[in-house]
């Protein structure tokens, strides 16, 4: 119990059932959804299947912000599908180039005191800002916009304590990299990160969503901070301040662990290839040749992250055999530069600059060379996501990306000589509808079609749960897989989103290219379930759903590991695959690729919360799972998903 | 003979053999040289094959500013080469990011009364600048490069006298667009179009430059403007009027033709679907409602018309319904609209900014969606080129594109009742050399070791010309065929330029997914060579030459047409296929798809001159071919071509 925590007061004003017992599960309700193309095109067509007339939240928005490339028609099909739905059903739309989804969500959108759901896992980012801001599947943001609570198991509040002050040159990101370094990407699993102490009151609220964004990579439920002056301020300048409302924790709240952070200790880190908890200090991995450095991302691409960039680049020049470049974060962070003259400054130091998009760390352009080298204001370097499958991604603070820039190789920023620059946020931000299309009143929105793409296929319909399983072991793979090993993303893949008879051909496909043959076979050929074997954290990373969706069109049921990502452990739940734990670990030992399984009287046991006995018909053994699933997931899984659970519940004819 | 034109003059101070008489084979000493990344790393590869050790012309660059989605490895790959590569052998290299080749060869390297022969077909941008600029297959290119003078016919010199005002909202785009509807994509075949006239008084060098790069699209050999006072400000300007030399045509200077137009009697112009020659007034497709339109590319987005657009948007917004992109021409372009404000402006009206590169017009991103409607600032529009197949594109100035923009239809701008904006040069362009790498002095550059990424493959090797032909017609196509149907370019396709052997699986991909196949099927299978029937205008459009090196390597050892394109037929030639015309156009229907042919005496009769018999042995039919050869083609012909001629001249093992 951690009452009167920030995180505890909200969840509790928010509470539809259960109760607040770490481990329980609750249900809480939703005030706000976002969702982006990528994850958005598929949530739309799962909310449009709920047949509900328009959405019942407070706020959703749809944002434009991560397919932006078009190298042909499926993008801009897509946007204008979900230009079109935003329209028919009362939701906002942000226009391509209006910037990165939490950027913008921030500085629009997000309140105190509110719950967000995004179908995006880096949502916790509006954790900044005060609010308990989730990422889920589509389908979950779909049925939060369908009036729907969130089921959630009650999380750990872990207070994390910033004592003193960050000494120049070490910044927001140099803290989560600190807690990633500590705790790795398991770390935060079943935990809400909430900051205090005297060390928040230097932190402005950009620089907080630096730090509840990448909390995510700690595999965190989501990162808060309490709502203050600073917050307020923040609102003031973004010309919203009645939105503002103060949320501290009380001076005896409670946490139910607390983790200390020295900040005046801590100096400028490095997230080594390929994980963003391989942190080291930067002067640890000094001297190492850059092809290419890039500044962006939800994580780091604010103004403040941009203005001070560009101080450190003023008069100087980027290393001629370094290819620089610069993607604002928002729209509004781009205004502010050309404002303040940091756009010109990047110019005249021979950067690119990107659009105001998610872009490179999505492996949508601006990919490595071959075996390349590159250092990225991101949040996430797991192995081919920038596009080139032996690229070395580091990750950083803006700070040392243009110190690596001006060098040619990663050095500590303190090494160039270049005084500490001190960037004022803006008295005032701009702040212009113009990117913006409004929902319509309700009886002009009815009159809406809504566009619909050849790109745009309609969703396959899964069937409920056998009793038992016949099934084949058509992969084992090993711990903290991501994903982007499950669903790649990239230029070639991430357009097929709304399509998942294509995108479904690339399951695995840079882990195992034969994969999705055997898959199929076993669907088609045999008759079978495909059973997926895994290790510990499986599903880490990107909260997409295709993760889920795609391996149940190629028809694997269950997937049994030693334990699973909390939001990919929900995707699976969410369309009908059933996720196991070994009871012992050491069984994972058990299995080999083409094992023949039946998992016997499934359906009764699960109802009845008994262990799950797989057994092997090849090997002769039997293996005992257990399962985390809360009551409602069990009836969501018996159901074949959650679409056809919610259906049903709507009355709608599955 | 056009003794005393501009044109003339240049070509005469340049001649190394030959007379300059029309249709006289004549050789020109090349000054300048450049290439870009879709056409420079075959180039490059066919340069380092030749054997010089460095470049022998005044002037080589190497730009970056096609392939930069770098949507994986490859394109970062082929830039590290192309960067490696300046280095080593005394070649400019300038940056992704730095701006469109044209735009920035303008700002930077032109100069009047030299010559400039690039690898992209909107060479004659400099044209603008008073030089002679030329596009050619990057062989040629490279060719130049090694110190060979270029090769040509001498083109007729066709003055067009420019009288009277231009009408406010009436720009140069009109101008081009004027000539292109009244003369056709053919009308330029074999011709310099030389502008003259009080009309060209009125015309600032960037606006001249949209002028002459278009004329690219009449199929002119190039067009070119007087060096005169506008010339010396705008390079005063650019901080090197030392450049700066007059040329103007004498008083008694004869063309050839001579072409008037009224500027007064001009109105705002559009091109349809699916051809830059398809011009109406705009007023005549009024109400068609736009999904996208774009600003930009290397015939509209220098500073002024940036500028201008940027103040037709001042308070306004862009429509919800349409995405409006602006890509700036150049670094120094987006650095001007930074400080004036009209980047703001743009901004504030919702606009996408994409990055200083040909982008969209080449397929680089930015695709329309299904059957969508474009409108476009660009030079082409031929269709699928979009990356979108079933797009409609239109082309027109910018002005036009802001218009259509903010009305979310097809409007004559002069009907939104704004006043026409005259938009001054600046004073003082910014001119860094940040994104630039400047040539290695000598010694040094021989110590640079090329970088080859996985893929650049080394090129395949040609034989020589039979002394007779046995093939089969694996194709037959109809009028106006474009390099961009021979061999597509777009996000796909594109970064596979340095790889013969992926790239020819895509020749004719749109128009005949099968002919791949049969080529391959007709060259191991039937060891015999591929023959292509075609229509008039036969490769029209972008310069690539992989759209002939492709079909040879799939076999293909001639092309029969009613007439070539300039640029395609040498670079047919350059790659060893023979051009072929019918000397009877309506021989034309005498083939069908898969007849089987017969040449005999190929190589004797084209060295003796002597007219070419086509043996139709499936119909028994004889068809009479002449060809338009100069002696030096037809000795690079016998050799297969024009890399295994340079080596033999120049001692190169072959």
């Amino acid at each position: 119990m951690a009452k009167g925590t920030v995180a505890y007061k909200i969840l509790e004003s928010h509470l539809v059932s259960g109760k607040l017992i770490p481990g329980e599960e609750i249900a809480i309700k939703i005030d706000q959804t976002l969702t982006q193309d990528a994850t958005g095109t598929m949530a739309y067509l799962q909310f449009e299947a709920m047949g509900v007339d328009r959405v019942k939240t407070e706020l959703s928005v749809s944002y434009i912000d991560h397919n932006m490339l078009q190298t042909d028609y499926k993008n801009p099909d897509d946007h204008k599908y979900l230009m079109s739905v935003a329209k028919r059903y009362g939701i906002w739309l942000s226009k391509p180039g209006n910037g990165i989804c939490h950027q913008v969500h921030l500085e629009r959108f997000a309140k105190p005191g509110k719950t967000l759901l995004g179908s995006d896992s880096h949502t916790p980012t509006a954790g900044g800002m005060g609010m308990i801001a989730i990422g889920a599947g589509g389908l979950e943001v779909a049925s939060a916009m369908a009036g729907e609570p969130f089921y959630l198991k009650m999380p750990k509040i872990v207070g994390v304590h910033l004592k003193g002050k960050l000494p120049d040159w070490v910044t927001a990101k140099d803290i989560i990299l600190e807690l990633l370094r500590r705790l790795t990407v398991k770390g935060g699993v079943g935990k809400i990160f909430e900051y205090f102490g005297e060390g928040i009151k230097e932190l402005s609220v950009p620089e907080r969503a630096t730090i509840t964004n990448m909390g995510a990579e700690l595999g965190a439920t989501t990162s808060i901070f309490p709502s203050d002056e600073i917050t307020r301020a923040y609102l003031r300048a973004q010309g919203r301040e009645e939105d503002w409302v103060e949320i501290l924790p009380d001076p005896d709240a409670e946490y139910d662990e607390i983790i200390e952070i020295d900040l005046s200790q801590l100096e400028p880190l490095i997230a080594c290839p390929h994980s963003p908890d391989n942190v080291v200090p930067v002067r640890e991995v000094e001297g190492i040749k850059v092809d290419q450095v890039v500044i962006g991302s939800c994580t780091n691409s604010s103004f403040v992250d941009l203005t001070r960039a560009a101080k450190i680049l003023e008069g100087r020049k980027v290393h001629p055999d370094v290819i620089f470049a610069v993607a604002p974060g928002s729209k509004q962070a781009l205004e502010l530069i050309t404002q303040n003259g940091a756009l010109l400054t990047f110019l005249k130091a021979g950067a690119r600059i990107l659009e105001s998009a998610c872009g490179p760390c999505i492996g949508m352009g601006f990919a490595p060379p071959s075996g390349g080298v590159s250092v990225r204001s991101f949040n996430r370097n797991f192995e081919g996501r920038s596009g080139t499958p032996d690229a070395k991604v580091y990750l950083a603070s803006p700070e040392v990306c243009v110190a690596c820039a001006i060098a040619g190789e990663i050095i500590d920023p303190r090494k160039l000589g270049i005084p500490w620059v001190k960037v004022e946020m803006p008295e005032r931000f701009p702040y212009g509808d113009e990117a913006f299309i409004e929902p319509l009143p309700e009886e002009e929105a009815k009159k809406v079609e809504i566009y619909r793409g050849p790109n745009i296929k309609p969703l396959p319909e899964f069937d409920e749960l056998p009793e038992s399983i016949e099934g084949e072991v058509s992969l084992i793979v090993g711990d903290n897989i991501t994903t982007d090993h499950i669903m790649p993303a990239g230029a070639k893949i991430l357009p097929l989103r709304s399509n998942i008879y294509a995108i479904s051909e690339y399951v695995y496909h840079y882990v195992d290219p034969d994969f999705v043959r055997r898959a199929k076979e076993i669907r088609d050929q045999k008759g079978k379930a495909n059973i997926i074997v895994g290790g510990e954290n499986y599903g880490q990373g990107s909260s997409r759903e295709h993760a889920a969706l795609a391996p149940r069109f190629l028809g694997v049921r269950a997937v049994i590991a030693k334990s699973f990502a909390r939001i990919h452990h929900a995707n699976l739940v969410n369309f009908g695959i059933v996720p196991l734990e070994f009871k012992h670990k050491e069984d994972y030992n058990k299995f080999s690729l083409g094992d023949e399984l039946f998992i016997p009287d499934l359906k009764n046991r699960l109802q009845e919360g008994k262990e799950i006995v797989v057994i092997n018909k090849t090997t002769g053994e039997e293996i005992v799972c257990t399962y985390n699933l809360t009551s409602k997931q069990i009836s969501v899984l018996l159901k074949g998903g959650l679409l056809n659970w919610i259906k049903s519940k709507q009355g709608v004819k599955v």
